[in-house]
């Protein structure tokens, strides 16, 4: 199977195609698009809302609810440690969560390039529901488009989130305070890293993987716990965590200092870092989200990220204050100051 | 203004980008998406979920809700009677309509290829947003991701629509009934005819335009007055109304009888039909729905739609029965009787 060796256990149903590859038929609306969804999509995703097999779907849903969406165009498609199925889901599902949402549905839509090998597109549909599985979220309604070779670039996905909000959420930029302290859940860099890696063809002495993961779990026991003790929640993805941290001090004009030295990286992710000139800073991240906290409750709050699964590699990075507002400053490992922008130009395009 | 000629009036806000084009960096996450997007996107789509800026929107919805996505790949971007952005809101707009749902809220991703000129992608963003006032849904959350020059094709959208279910609707393929009646609300082909002739450069005595366009206050109407008389509702695009006929009769198992004298076509589309050898029941349509009620209403219902700017040009187009179940059969000008099988192959290619 293409890309086998970067694919982790399947266990959902296989698609059964009779044919190799896309072709533009697929995409009309008649025969072809019919056989590609029922050989393909509903094998795999099989669900009472889908059987509906409707324009759309119908949800029961009450009150606050939580609604985001994001398109997927990562090269290349099949990556160390993940596909851009699995991406995809684990991406929209972090959104929902870092707005205090329970991810429940997804909406999934393809734009596929002719030509795209059917095997290929297998691992990703399964990439797909087996994220969906990990997170416990279903697709409900779909899409698939097809462009002709040369148009776009094998596969492309949107996915669209809902979810009802955590009652003990209240998650917003606006309640960040001086005072707060700053938290990672995991790793920084590793995702960035594994795609550059592998799209530049370098070679380490370790693979590096991408950490691609739902974090919607850490995210419900962290709103169980301490409600509104958390502030604010964003993952970290495109920009870095220097772009993601510039967004809260130029929105409500607050300074944050961070410490290098606490900033948890993999130490071949810090390697290539720093044979490649990049600040990890600013590599794009994927398993692991930012939060903002009251400072009281910190410790405990780390205490509890710790003991998950998903935040065992979590630490305190910084805190918010009232000096250099709009400005993130770090202190470096020899002691220096200076002042982290947001990301200016595009380091690693296409990295979700 | 690119494509200007192909322009409806804009109202809406206009954007005020102070660059070019479109390059990698305006998908980075950082400083130049921002920039994007201020100058842009909240220019355009200003409302208070956007004002948020979250990495989503919180909505309050209650009971039951229709989600339906799609992603839009038509070209070109601009066309004859529109372009890519209000065809995204149409097309949404009416999947949710054709749920029995009240079009509300909407999501709204770009896959921007590299170099795309900033004045095409404003006139983008403002039919997104004039198309958007005329339905009355909202712009809520939003991504955009930029692929390189020749990794995509200008301009690609997704828009993933939620709104609540008409309380009278009662919408699904299997409350069609053998006796139901079919009808079109409005002229077939003229979508797909438009795109076509602009594509391939073919000149006609007038120039055809694409009829996009929302049909969500035609059904509320319908809906209001009608309820549970409208067994089903169906936007014909992509396969033209042969292949969303026989989506119903080969799932319930029932027959279809057209008749081609009572379908409706503009002047100029059938001419240019019948001088490229194309089947109108295949071409892609947008602004009209197919309907199949309950036949002691169906005169009423027809009068309703007549009587409404979206349907004027309704018509009864056939009958659902017990005989040849699974297959549509239309009756030609002439007399004869044909089997309309769903389309085969891809007639016209990126049509939506």
């Amino acid at each position: 199977m293409t890309g086998s060796k970067f694919s982790f256990q399947l266990d959902c149903p296989v698609p059964k195609f009779d044919f190799d590859m896309i072709t533009l038929g697929h995409g009309s609306g008649g025969l072809l698009t019919h056989r590609l969804l029922d050989a393909g999509v509903f094998t795999v995703f099989d669900n009472d809302y889908l059987r509906e097999a409707h324009d759309g779907a119908y949800l029961d849903l009450q009150g606050k609810t939580a609604f985001t969406t994001d398109s997927f165009v990562v090269s290349p498609i099949l990556f160390p440690g993940g596909n851009i199925g699995e991406l995809a889901v684990n991406g929209t599902v972090n959104d929902v969560a870092m707005c205090g949402g329970i991810p429940k549905f997804l909406s999934l839509s393809f734009i596929l390039e002719e030509g795209l090998k059917m095997d290929t597109f297998s691992t990703i549909l399964q990439g797909v529901q087996n994220a969906c599985l990990a997170a416990g979220v279903q697709i409900v309604t779909g899409d698939t488009k097809v462009v002709e070779k040369g148009k776009g670039d094998q596969v492309f996905i949107n996915t669209t989130g809902l979810g009802p909000v955590h009652t003990k959420a209240n998650i917003h930029m606006s309640r960040v305070r001086p005072g707060d302290v700053v938290i990672t859940s995991g790793l920084v860099a590793t995702h960035g890293i594994a795609i550059m890696s592998v799209r530049e063809g370098l070679e380490f002495e370790t693979v590096l993987l991408s950490d691609t993961t739902n974090l919607n779990g850490l995210v419900m026991e962290l709103l169980d716990a301490f409600g509104e003790d958390i502030h604010f929640f964003r993952d970290p993805t495109r920009g870095g965590v220097a772009s993601a941290l510039n967004e809260v001090t130029k929105s409500i004009k607050v300074g944050i200092d961070l410490d290098q030295r606490s900033i948890p990286m993999e130490e071949g992710v810090e390697g290539a870092c720093e044979m490649l000139g990049l600040d990890p800073l600013y590599v794009a991240n994927e398993g692991i989200l930012i939060t903002i906290v009251q400072r009281e409750k910190s410790d405990a709050i780390l205490h509890l990220m710790r003991s998950h699964e998903k935040g065992k590699n979590a630490s305190i990075i910084g805190e918010v204050t009232e000096e250099h507002p709009g400005q993130v400053v770090i202190r470096s490992t020899i002691g220096g100051r200076r002042v982290v922008q947001m990301l200016a130009g595009e380091q690693l395009p296409r990295i979700c």
